[in-house]
């Protein structure tokens, strides 16, 4: 531990030379630190980046890069998509909940279609296409997909769906050159970069710097083992990203994805989390988690997925993520997908951006009475679970689970069966609880001063739930406004909201 | 925000006179501040109890007394139960889980017989009796019970089962008169007493009082609207409860607590996790909670109990509050329980605690599919529930969940059918990390000087399970090591263990 024993924090007087200087000190150049700089930049102040690995980028570049807006933006409206953030709220509160931090969740709607603008600004392409297949990312480079359950039971009898998944147009995906994730981080940096926006690398902050009143005005970090003291004139800004990497904070807070990180970069290890906390910043929602689950989606729609009990447990056509975060959470991470040849068939005709999800069957059986005892159920188990399926899917329909019309068939044979127990990986959604101001708020409610933070070292708009595009998004909406508060003082969107 | 924000710590050098003094100070006299007074004056301390209530009692005084001690206790022995402190632990582990801290399991199975004769020397009376019935607690005076599902699957196939809830003898139990939880209180108080433990009651604490070193050196508390500031020479112990009637809290880190906490006092408002938390004190699954289910456990363990779409989802002769956390966490609160009359009159025949959960059937049907039918269920959902159910009860056994034989066979009819939907309420077990001396550790992992905690305001050998008589008993070992280090600045057990 004598590594983590330095996040106490430092007093000012105690430090005689700051190695480096700047206005607004950002922490981290992922999404929430990229966007933090362009704002603070644009608002008239000197800064500087810190980043613990060689470059930029940060999870943002290694992801898929599906950034959640709506409300109408003009991707969607192009499209012929109506959503306004009305409905865009609703959905948000249905799926990211329970437990949601209501006004971040109003505010970020309310300001999507501007944000959606502003990224475009920036340099961000979106393509002017829409993919409305099952699946974890568009195959090529479709800018918009439905990507957290939208247009799926139970949302889609609660909302009118609208895909608000928005993918910056990728080059050359099919031969992996330069993914979603890249294609948004490359166009903010340079922005920051055409800003003057300076950035150290291969810097790994250890601790913040406080003055006698107590204010944020700095960070000690290590460059190549040695300290490097970084002065702050006007405030520093966490952008470190998750604590996937962390393992007793995984223990403590989220331990059913011990073992199991994913999605996230092995630099995740809450950091800026537990400097903050030093200082009595206030936490939420640590256990809440995103959860990819292994299975192909194209086969899952048409397919039945039950639990160890062989029971289905959730609408197999709705965003993967759900289907992980109901495996992990929900079913102790038992899950087999039981579909027949003519639908197995079917789902592998189609484009897929995870190819690496279609193995082949674990099982082939000629009954689902083999099927079942195959997969180690009871007698009857998944024989009467496929009979009330197909009781009503004969009509079309699944009163069960609401699955959609045009997936529901009749499960027929031959027929494969799939093991997907433990294919779930995921990353922490919990952190520093901020106001839309992205201030770090304290124990006692009030912000921390000097302090902002943004990104996936913070609570954003998700408490339980997830939607791909969250994290992106909420890291880059309030990244921006970690920026202009650290940068300008001011804090017009907390009036009311701070507590 | 007036009131919270007083949160921060104060400096004991602006503050020009003490109102109260003692070498330990401890904050709430539940089971977690008699146990720790009682410590501390043994050790010589002169102690002092700060109460908000008007009286000695906590939670705990409330509550039906269990506390859960095992590895051959006396009275486990007396009564012809065979366990062993490696036994007790195993069980721990795999129920209260993942992310237990396995350190703080192993220390407290391994002292669990000591603090059992700990307890009788104190006074509190176990008698010798042991209660074998499903049920929350024993209806009369009986001494032992399972209360965590030792016995049911799918802990009965991993550990041999022996049961570890310890009651204390009641007086007059069915008048009313005086519970398990008031005869272990009572005993407890009246020893702290004897020893020269002072209390002062209607003190709310409000932040703590650090030195310049910033070692807890005492607390401001308030008494009828006025401050009080109160010396403690040697160290603090807060043992203040959990949080379960702190909205914000509530919110941020246990949403599915919203609107049903229960089995806790108004007076659980989380003030000991956020003014240590000012300190940079560190927090552990803050999302965990217990969870009482409010249905019959004798009816239960004689029929089925199926989720919102008709599906069994755990053995019905488990301990209710796995039955609890199963129904809340896992099924969205959707439950229904489902038996004929013939096992509804033999349940009602059995003697309970509960008598308030023997409501009149939601429906009576005579078939399970005109029951199927009033539930709202898709058809054929309840229907084949019940024909694997009974296809394998024929035979006295249950392989899709390991209830046991005696209490398997199969469902005839008339039926009567139960609406145990949003049935639950709860209380949160996550709290202050502590370590086995139950110093607060800091977010650094180093402990924080002067301060101690026990109790619900800690996180303690629960994570995500739960076992009745698990907050009684941790609160109250960890209480006496609170207030054995507070005395004596001794931390025997944390040598390897801080981190």
């Amino acid at each position: 531990m004598t590594d983590t024993a330095t996040v106490r924090p430092a007093r000012a007087a105690a430090i005689t030379a700051w190695d480096l200087e700047a206005d607004v000190v950002i922490a981290g150049y992922g999404v929430a630190g990229a966007a933090a700089a362009i704002e603070a930049a644009r608002a008239g102040a000197d800064v500087l980046v810190l980043e613990r690995t060689g470059g930029w980028g940060g999870a943002a570049s290694q992801a898929g890069g599906f950034i959640y807006l709506g409300g109408g933006t003009p991707l969607q409206r192009a499209l012929g998509f109506d959503d306004t953030p009305e409905n865009m709220e609703k959905f948000l509160l249905a799926a990211l909940g329970p437990g949601v931090d209501r006004a971040k969740i109003h505010d970020y709607c309310q300001g999507s279609v501007a944000h959606y603008e502003w990224l475009v600004a920036q340099g961000v392409p979106f393509k002017e296409e829409f993919w409305g297949e099952p699946g974890w990312e568009p195959p090529h480079d479709e800018g918009l997909m439905y990507s957290g359950g939208e247009n799926a039971a139970p949302f889609n009898e609660l909302v009118p769906p609208a895909p608000r998944g928005h993918v910056p147009r990728m080059e050359n995906k099919r031969t992996g050159a330069k993914g979603g994730g890249y294609m948004l981080m490359k166009p903010l940096t340079d922005t920051a970069e055409s800003l003057g926006v300076r950035a150290e690398y291969d810097v790994r902050i250890q601790r913040l710097v406080i003055d006698d009143a107590d204010r944020v005005v700095g960070i000690v970090a290590k460059r190549y083992g040695k300290p490097l003291t970084v002065r702050a004139r006007r405030g520093v800004v966490l952008a470190t990203g998750s604590f996937a990497y962390q393992q007793q904070m995984i223990e403590s807070y989220a331990p059913r994805l011990i073992g199991r990180p994913g999605a996230a970069i092995e630099e995740h290890d809450g950091i800026g989390i537990r400097i903050a906390q030093a200082l009595g910043a206030d936490l939420a929602h640590m256990d809440a988690t995103e959860v990819a689950f292994f299975g192909d989606p194209q086969r899952m729609a048409r397919g039945i997925l039950v639990n160890g009990r062989g029971q289905r447990y959730i609408a197999e056509d709705t965003y993967p993520g759900r289907i992980g975060q109901a495996t992990l959470l929900q079913q102790d991470n038992q899950a087999f997908l039981v579909l027949d040849e003519e639908s197995l068939e079917a789902a592998d005709a189609t484009e897929t951006s995870t190819p690496f999800f279609r193995q082949p069957p674990t099982w082939v059986a000629e009954t689902i009475e083999e099927l079942e005892t195959e997969m180690g159920l009871p007698a009857g188990a998944l024989q009467t679970t496929v009979e009330v399926y197909n009781r009503h899917a004969k009509d079309g329909v699944d009163p069960l689970l609401g699955k959609k019309p045009e997936w529901v068939k009749p499960i027929g044979t031959p027929l494969a069966g799939y093991d997907l127990r433990g294919m779930t990986a995921g990353f922490t959604l919990g952190g520093l609880r901020t106001d839309l101001d992205s201030r770090v708020l304290h124990v006692s409610g009030e912000p921390i001063a000097g302090l902002y933070a943004a990104g996936r070292c913070t609570s954003g708009i998700c408490a339980g739930g997830y939607a791909s595009g969250a994290s992106l998004g909420d890291g880059s909406f309030y990244g921006r406004r970690a920026g202009q508060a650290a940068a300008t003082g001011e804090t017009p969107h907390s009036t009311a909201a701070a507590n």
